[in-house]
């Protein structure tokens, strides 16, 4: 595929955003992108976002957010693959650049939560299960990844305390972070003492919602040579797939399938392995999924992804730093607006900027966006140059 | 761009089906499709669809329709620009194989929109215009479509009988169309006398929705040599524009400046004019928007569209016709299906499998899918060799 360059990144805080819409999310994440990248030639314009149409009402959002960043009458589509929207939505920039048919390429994840009831919010979310066969049983989306979790923990032995690490390191990593949604750090005993959401997972096994944009500009390689941010940031794997909605329905709920496939694609494509990425941006929408999420990417044998944060390990200084600057736990998940975050976050570390949030090294670096309770997988490998 | 050929095609009937959910109207367009290219091979899934997340109450229904169509693990996204969803997914899949990374692809549109009550479905339609700025003033989309008919009607002089032709067209073509949701003729007398649904919109002015899919396999060009389904049909040109979602927003109401661009843009990439499209799938949610599609496409002047249907020139028989197996207007309008029903119907006119509704000649077809009242347009030209 033609090498592809991130030239410009942008975001907002994620916050309860009263004083602004979606669509100003979205315009204020696409100026800060073309600011940083110093260019304002947009050929496409490529939105991640789950909830507009049930939580804010609005379709051709992509339509509505090229008008209001000026970008008319440059094409734009909204990609929805649930929590992995932004995740394929720029997969598809990545593509629009390799088929030669457009040169310049904006990608925007947005998702505007606060405005919606609690419960019509749970709702919506609950729409990345199985309408049919799950939802309709009652099971909301954190019931769901709490059967995961709990026979993970029967399956292999682990008690809850075990899974602390994930969320405690999550929160850590996002007190420098001035998007992050919650900038404070906690405790094993804030941890062990969190209220009960969907046994076992509690407030902080799972990621809070929120109100966001990220943006990136993504160019071919060649063209985005001699500009002004440098290293240089190149795009060198991608790749996607699927497994069954439901639970249910997997050959093994324990094992994340599309993630596997996903990553053994992304890693033959970069020619590298696990142990050649420095830092992950895994989708530790609860933590649960942080330990399964290691597991398929090759960082932990089957059944033992604590362990990896019971030794340090994900750490930022450990042998495979993960969610550095929050993730979805402490950062915020504003669902389709993650997986573009994620980019913008692998960014900054491989082009050193990450301050006190850096890692070293940070030469590749690895994202990774899940859709559902492990449907569809989307995984990037980054590189500076 | 990479030259692609529409390899199978499949649809469903239009019309409210109690007895088929979402996904299996899709796996059973799916299967049509793969049957009629005599192939199972297939990289990507790209899903056309609007509206799941509001009435269906899924997201992810990508996924969901590639676990359901025995398509995992292969990549699997949703593209939604409203009513133009299904053309910009086929549109997505032009381009993902023109990269070089997918070497068959199959896209599919599908709506199922009977299973909602009706101020449900006209809330969740109203999403296709500016949430903010137009809904939450009352409008439906009917209303921003009878202003824009309206205003055209004084403008330029046209009484609401100087429509009939583009209804009476459509109806006419779908007498033979087994797919279509309204298989009647009507008669000027019929339209006169309809209900009036939002002045000067009657009911023979807009189209009906309905439950439907309708799927096409897309491969290389070179790799769909010596198939089955002869002549080959091969996809052009490709294009795809925005304009403001609001038609307050609009510089000029009355004429759709993203259709234009799109065909211009189409038209230099196929090397041909308005004068060699032999027919034309045009976007007839409304009587109007046949009228502004035809101008802004060149084949009439401004203010001139109804003259071609008075004239006689939108017929089967006609210098372009138009609807050829019914339209939105008759053949139904299942929104996010909607484009992708249209590729489906110039693919067997370029086959020469339109049987009754074949028109001739029928080498170079032209299709246009609409998003909004104007805001997404996505244009399409195929051709047999």
């Amino acid at each position: 595929m033609r090498k592809v360059a991130v030239l410009g990144i942008g975001q907002t805080k994620i916050s309860e955003h009263w004083d602004m819409s979606l669509r100003d999310l979205a315009a204020k994440a696409i100026h800060s992108a073309l600011q940083d990248a110093v260019r304002s030639r947009v050929d496409g314009l490529f939105v991640g976002n789950m909830l507009s149409g049930s939580l804010n009402h609005q379709g051709n959002l992509a339509s509505l957010i090229a008008e209001w960043s000026g970008l008319n009458p440059a094409e734009a589509v909204k990609y929805e693959t649930a929590c992995s929207s932004g995740g394929s939505a720029f997969r598809a920039g990545l593509i629009a650049l390799a088929s030669g048919e457009l040169n310049s390429v904006l990608v925007v994840g947005v998702e505007k939560m606060s405005d919606a009831k609690m419960t019509d919010t749970a709702a919506a979310l609950a729409a990345a299960a199985d309408a049919d066969y799950e939802t309709a049983h009652g099971l909301s989306f954190v019931a769901l990844n709490a059967l995961i979790m709990r026979r993970y923990m029967h399956e292999y032995g682990w008690n809850h305390a075990d899974f602390a690490p994930f969320s405690i390191t999550a929160h850590h990593n996002a007190v420098h972070n001035n998007h992050a949604r919650l900038q404070t750090s906690i405790s094993e005993a804030d941890y062990s003492q969190a209220r009960m959401v969907a046994e076992p997972i509690n407030l902080l096994d799972a990621s809070p919602i929120g109100d966001g944009a990220a943006a990136v500009l993504l160019v071919p390689a060649e063209s985005a040579a001699g500009t002004r941010n440098t290293p240089q940031v190149n795009v060198i794997a991608s790749a996607a797939a699927t497994d069954r909605i439901a639970i249910h329905d997997r050959n093994d709920p324990l094992w994340l399938t599309a993630a596997e496939i996903s990553v053994k694609k992304a890693y033959s494509q970069a020619g590298v392995g696990p142990q050649d990425i420095d830092f992950f941006e895994l989708h530790d929408a609860f933590s649960i999924m942080s330990a399964l999420s290691l597991e398929a990417s090759g960082f932990a044998e089957r059944g033992t992804g604590p362990r990896l944060g019971l030794e340090g390990e994900i750490n930022p200084t450990g042998r495979i730093p993960i969610s550095t600057f929050g993730g979805l736990k402490a950062r915020g998940h504003p669902v389709g607006a993650t997986g573009i975050y994620q980019i913008v976050e692998l960014t900054q570390q491989l082009r050193g900027e990450a301050g006190e949030n850096q890692v070293d090294p940070a030469r590749i670096g690895m994202a990774q966006n899940i859709g559902g309770s492990g449907a569809t997988v989307v995984t990037h490998i980054l590189a500076n140059q």
